[in-house]
């Protein structure tokens, strides 16, 4: 976009072929949505759904709408509630129902505004909407700039999360940081644990600079967590680049969520934040890649940075290892009987491995449930 | 695959790239289902799904079952209704939960047994599972020559038809002309209904050999049908190897559905057949071509060949002209406040158009009302 603000927006590529796209990150972009519509070539002829939910709605729905109207865009929109509960199939029917109120064709697109909930489920709606119409993703958390790249959008069934889904890229994705200031801490937290997972599966540099810059970051410091976010997507479009459908390389974003989407579907989707849970799967990854072999001396660097973001390094009382096995016997990384584990082998670098014995990680799980953080 | 039988299977190769597949059509091919999967490189580590409706597993299921059995696969399978109801988000729900009930993964593969109902729902499923996994048609009706071929998969929404869904293309198609010596005649008509339908949009002399061949298609003659039915997917995998997402050319394969999706619509869906609602509205689209200067002298003989296999041309009773119309505003080949149809400019030929006028149809849909046959 052109510099029409003091600050010029960051802008990196996503290079997956002929739908490679940007992402935007920067002060007050929420206001030009419209602006970056037209520059990327979205259709002004056909109506533009945005999907968001109530929290960030109530702030910010209104300005993407002028912003879109400003342009020469006809927006309807859409506010689901809050929630991981809002990625279901009777809410994806809503959608639907509203999109077809407002008269999307074939040329539409659809506004994701919101977090990582909103994205999946505004994704999902336009990859299957008329067979796919274009989408727009504007994340408005730190959780969503692992979930806005890279075009993983999915709704939940009541048996496993993410399992009805699509690979469907957005046109772009334009991220404001304004719009982080009005997040909770306990969100800022769950966020900067994808932050630093990107740096524990492929940049040590950035590892050390999370570190650094853990206060500053916890703190919502706009520039420092620009630099975050840029740094941890350009992780992500690496990995997505190079492996668009998650043949191979694309599983190493998955560091702790083996564990991670198991304690989630055992909690009750939502009781423990995303980025939480993975905490506590990066810790259990760490300890099992050493007793694996794989690695010396990254639990205890792991443990120490989630402790650092105030992330949970334990599984809290009251939860079952039985069911947190079986949940992840039901997760989509569970292939041909096998669990599929993300493990570190240094800091910055990871491997997956499909050998994990389950007594070894039935014993993990204990031991993560014996402590108190 | 081999030929273990006196008659040798037609072959023909949908050819979409990477995914290009093989159509088989032949006398007793579903005992050969488990066979046709090992040669298609099928995997059998993980279950296979069967989906498949009330009336056609009460027949083929066992069979099915017992040839991918043999074949050293694991197979499930879930029966849903018969009939138009099931291609619902309930019934997909359905699916999604028989497909993790039975521990289907990344690797599975889902078998649509049936009709284009089952294997637009089924195809879904398969489209979406884990973000997508392998499937297989099994096609039991004449209808499902059109939408077993091609990719396009989809649940209805309930406002609108097949609203929700994706293009998906399977690993083959094998299509058993045994099974089809079950078909009530009301299903034989409406099938030969889209076999005359890629006869008028791109082969004269297709359209030639159903009118001198009509006694025998209706009679259920196997070799006869095995004959047009390979000719039909011939057009149809002609048109989408040329445009696999609907982009353009694709489109002419919708002849006569943009006032048959409409009269569905408005009928309930399943009250009148697919083939039936588009036979209408191919009538309509010849009369339409001739008022349009398209076309000359296609009306009549458009007629001629529906009164020959026994299809309406004209509007059933009680059928509101703004009902209708208001359905056509609904559908996805409305675009940008027009509504698309294909017309006629002779007998095996057909253009796009963008511009006919509503009052046009309008009068076309009155004139078709006020008939009887």
């Amino acid at each position: 976009m052109e510099n029409k603000e003091a600050k010029q927006p960051v802008e990196l590529r996503v290079d997956v072929g002929e739908r490679s796209y940007p992402i935007w990150i920067g002060n007050g972009l929420l206001d030009r949505l419209g602006e970056a519509s037209r520059q990327a070539g979205i259709p002004a002829g056909s109506p533009v759904l945005v999907i968001t939910d109530e929290h960030v709605g109530r702030r910010f729905l209104h300005r993407a709408e002028q912003s879109l109207h400003a342009a020469g865009y006809r927006a309807a929109s859409l506010t689901v509630p809050s929630g991981e509960q809002s990625k279901s199939l009777a809410v994806f029917e809503d959608c639907v129902r509203a999109a077809l109120e407002a008269g999307c064709d074939r040329m539409s697109t659809i506004v994701a505004l919101g977090g990582g909930v909103v994205g999946d489920l505004a994704g999902f709606v336009a990859a299957s909407y008329m067979r796919g119409i274009r989408f727009i993703q504007v994340p408005t958390t730190i959780l969503a700039h692992d979930s806005s790249v890279g075009g993983k959008v999915a709704v939940n069934h009541p048996l496993a999360k993410n399992i009805i889904g699509a690979f469907h890229q957005p046109e772009f994705v334009l991220y404001d940081t304004a719009t982080l200031q009005s997040l909770p801490d306990r969100d800022v937290r769950s966020g900067l644990a994808e932050m630093v997972k990107h740096g524990l599966i492929w940049d040590a540099g950035f590892v050390d600079w999370c570190a650094a810059n853990a206060g500053k970051l916890l703190a919502k410091d706009e520039e420092t967590l620009a630099y975050g976010l840029a740094q941890g997507c350009a992780v992500k479009t690496a990995v997505v680049a190079q492996d668009e459908r998650e043949n191979g390389l694309r599983a190493i974003l998955n560091l702790g969520h083996t564990i991670g989407h198991a304690l989630e579907a055992v909690a009750g989707y939502g009781e423990l934040l995303h980025g939480e849970a993975i905490a506590i799967g990066m810790v259990g990854s760490a300890r099992l890649a050493e007793q694996m072999g794989a690695a010396a001396d990254v639990a205890v660097r792991t443990e120490a940075l989630m402790r650092q973001f105030g992330l949970p390094v334990s599984i809290p009382a009251g939860y079952s290892t039985e069911a947190i096995l079986d949940a992840m016997m039901h997760d989509k990384k569970f292939k041909e009987g096998r669990t599929v584990f993300v493990l570190p082998t240094a800091i910055g670098k990871v491997e997956v491995r499909h050998d994990v014995p389950i007594e070894w990680v039935r014993n993990i799980i204990e031991e993560l449930k014996g402590e108190t953080t």
